[in-house]
């Protein structure tokens, strides 16, 4: 059940360096993050998925750092469009009308799109490109759970020295969130026996009937 | 399997009227949001359910009319905090002791965050609090999905309408997205027959081994 899932995940703290995560569940986690909704369907991110050590040695040091950079086996870096262009949202129209056929009202939307996005200037397109990454980092964490991966969404980090580790800003990019997947340490982890600390349904909530 | 759910769902343009979702369903995917992960486990946001139907009336004309918000039987709205402030921050601090002792890392993990958070500004903050909102509105996509209950993602709406007629403002809350639930009318629903449309992950995935 799903939120047995969501039970059994929490942000692991010490991860065991000697296992891995199989591949075929990095691949359906990957998957999970593509089929993540966003914003007119932008899907304004890219996703990093790296395995080699020694880069995550780099960025364990970008992430003040913190183990479970190198001891998970994979490490999911999200990079959000550093704004939103004519030829980034030309693109996503084209697939459309590859996959959808060309209509008066797709071009229209696609041209309205064009008209209200590019003016607003890079800080505020990045901050709504950010936000559609953080949906999909909750498909990404939400499938962990399912598959008994664990994860840990990390927001320390220097997004600068991880820009310049990965080469972001030259490909219009910029680091938003980095998830380490790996196989918890539950003897080593102090996090590991502690309740899980959630506000009250009653504090969270209102229902307005 | 959860990557069938998420093909499952797709962002539903047309809703039933007559239909409801059932809510013991709409109880599961509320626990969804309340168990997302946020950012030091702050939960920096307040999910409003909102059945009413004359609310969501005036809520649909602050959404640019779309009928989905009166033709689902649920409305979902996620007010991100406006700012982080100490009150707030120690609130959550009670809460850990509350559930896990008192320890002076625990208070002083605490302490830091007041330092660092509260000078930074409501601008920064809301926005740092708005993602961690898109986080928990993914878990409420997915929670959805599995529950083949049908939603809609709407950043389409007046923020400022929308905090009026809910009172937000007055409460520290600032609405960032809508999500209403309800169930698909497949045939009056111009969406249902189309192709979903991602990026290839040839676009999207960068594989750094």
């Amino acid at each position: 059940m799903f939120l047995d899932s969501l039970n059994w995940r929490y942000a692991t703290k010490k991860m065991d360096p000697t296992q891995s995560v199989p591949e075929d569940k990095v691949d359906q986690i990957v998957e999970a993050v593509r089929m993540a909704p966003t914003s007119s369907g932008l899907q304004p991110f890219e996703l990093f998925v790296i395995r080699d050590p020694a880069l995550r040695a780099q960025l364990r040091e970008a992430a003040f750092g913190q183990a479970q950079v190198t001891d998970g086996s994979h490490l999911l870096v999200f990079a959000a469009w550093d704004d939103y262009t004519d030829a980034r949202i030309d693109a996503v129209y084209q697939q459309n009308v590859a996959l959808r056929g060309h209509t008066e009202t797709l071009q229209g939307y696609f041209d309205g799109l064009k008209a209200n996005y590019v003016p607003r200037g890079a800080e505020v397109n990045y901050a709504h490109a950010a936000r559609q990454a953080y949906i999909a980092l909750g498909f990404a964490l939400a499938a962990a759970a399912e598959l008994r991966v664990d994860s840990t969404p990390m927001e320390g980090f220097s997004p600068d020295q991880v820009d310049e580790i990965l080469g972001l800003r030259a490909k219009g990019l910029r680091s938003v969130v980095l998830l380490p997947l790996g196989v918890r340490d539950t003897d080593g982890d102090w996090l590991a026996p502690m309740a899980k600390v959630r506000r009250p349904r009653s504090e969270l909530v209102t229902e307005l009937d």
